[in-house]
């Protein structure tokens, strides 16, 4: 997982206190939900949410634990369950190389499970009060998450007349949740009103950043490298913003829309849905993209943060920048 | 809906606003979410939970109209989401004579306006500060939903060793969710502990009277009247308090036993197993448990709550112990 490289040195402890509080959290009377939930757990993950906000809360020494981890854990809990939902509503059999709670226990429980697990992240933070920005914001990161995959859902095989379409949906699929971890981290270190705006606004970025270098590796990579065959995405009819650029700027605009369009595309025409793609310079728009809300993302980290965790946060977006797996 | 009853008199102004928030609730930016939220809450509902809530408040006449109201909101909103989920997992084609939202618009858009609405209840009632313990109480809220329907699902069709494991399992289904309504309701009315506690007994037991009243109609009601054919329970897979008495204590158990748990079961073994329940004592012994839980929430109800409110929660009590629609 991403949490072992060394841009998460300084939270280290945390995240391994976290693996604790995650099978803890879990534990239920329903032996069924125990197993389930500390399957899920234990399929990995990169608690990537969970370690951007505790980075941030490293910005003050003077923290408790006890009030700190709890919003780790609601933070990664919530991106858990929306991941069980999601691979019900994707039938996808596997999971980070594990079998997903849809495959081995059915639909029906998955999506059950996945409720408990969204109730439970609720449930635990409010034991401690967090106050009223907190709550509110971590129950519109679930709006968004069951919003954006509604857009996707219903609006899939079709190109957005707007790149802004586009935007608005990985905003709220992606970037948003990690805009609200650093958010919180930052409002639990009792930062300032600027420094709480800015750290969000990093997050943003980076996940944006992180959600289109997503949708580029997975025209320009191979199943070896990402687990899943190349042009997936078109596959599942989720269009990326090569796509739309491509069809907005490049040659053989129709041919390609009228492959993205048809749910049942052959592989053949996939195949040439991605060369269209490759051949316009579509890829390096998406590529220029990245590296732009990468440094708004950089230029945006306050000078007053501790330089520990100023340099953590920059490690973190050049990571971003340079990921090829 | 039972709101139109007498006994919600003094709730009637609140209901009718209810309405009002319902539907502003669910306006997103998201068209597709605005007509879905739209036709679950036009689609009706009894809107007992928040009903129940509001009459508690009512025992305090100064509270601010702006502070109760949300609550009321995310009391309905979740036990919709909760029935959204339900249907999705039951392959419900209708739902108080409407479509259900998996019928009309796919089970994937369902799963994701469930999750929605959820998130919705929990970020409207983050706008005000409500404190720690209502907070936790709607988010069990949620985790006993779904490990009560887990429950439901896993050990369907299987007579349990113990009747406890039926009442657990419809207190986290029904009653526990009634109890809370009224819990929280008495802590917004600034109600003593002692009448908190005995508030959230009252809804425990009218809840628990409520889904065993239900148990029996299953049994001896017909299609006319509750609009599912008699037996559906059985044939669900869902074991009720008469079928478990009468397995414990009737003649004819293991042939009672053999066709509950066989998932094929023909219409003539459903009508045998309906017979052999009624032939036994097992709906009187199910009408006594309904009256002894409905003289319980009578007893318990404090001296000390306004005569209006009082008198409401009796007719309650009494209204759901004549129910025989």
């Amino acid at each position: 997982m991403l949490t072992k490289n060394k841009m998460f040195f300084i939270i280290k402890k945390d995240l391994s206190s976290l693996e604790n509080l995650l099978h803890e959290t879990v534990t239920s009377p329903v032996d069924l939900i125990t197993d389930i939930g500390n399957h899920l757990i234990s399929s990995g993950g990169k608690r990537i949410r969970p370690a951007l906000y505790l980075l941030a809360t490293k910005s003050n020494p003077n923290l408790d634990k006890d009030y700190v981890m709890p919003l780790a854990m609601a933070l990664e809990m919530i991106h858990t369950a929306s991941l069980v939902h999601d691979d019900v509503l994707d039938n996808a059999a596997t999971r980070r190389g594990s079998a997903t709670a849809n495959a081995k226990w059915g639909n029906n429980i998955a999506v059950l499970t996945g409720d408990y697990l969204f109730a439970k992240a609720f449930a635990a933070i409010a034991k401690n009060d967090y106050g009223t920005r907190i709550s509110e914001r971590l129950a519109t990161i679930v709006c968004d998450l069951s919003e954006g995959e509604i857009l996707q859902n219903h609006f899939g095989y079709t190109i957005p007349d707007s790149i802004d379409i586009y935007y608005e949906r990985i905003a709220k699929k992606t970037a948003n949740f990690i805009a609200t971890s650093c958010e919180i981290g930052a409002i639990v270190a009792k930062l300032s009103a600027k420094e709480v705006d800015a750290l969000r606004e990093y997050g943003y970025c980076i996940g944006m950043a992180f959600q289109i270098v997503d949708d580029i590796l997975d025209l320009t990579s191979d199943s070896k490298k990402i687990g899943k065959p190349a042009g997936n995405d078109i596959l599942q009819g989720v269009i990326t913003l090569p796509v739309i650029h491509a069809y907005k700027h490049g040659e053989n605009s129709e041919e390609l829309k009228n492959i993205i369009e048809n749910r049942q595309m052959s592989l053949e025409e996939l195949n040439r849905a991605i060369n269209i793609v490759k051949n316009s310079n579509s890829i390096d728009f998406a590529r220029q993209t990245v590296t732009e809300f990468l440094n708004r993302a950089k230029n945006i980290l306050p000078d007053s943060l501790p330089q520990s965790v100023r340099t953590s946060f920059i490690e973190i977006a050049d990571f971003i920048g340079s990921r090829d797996y």
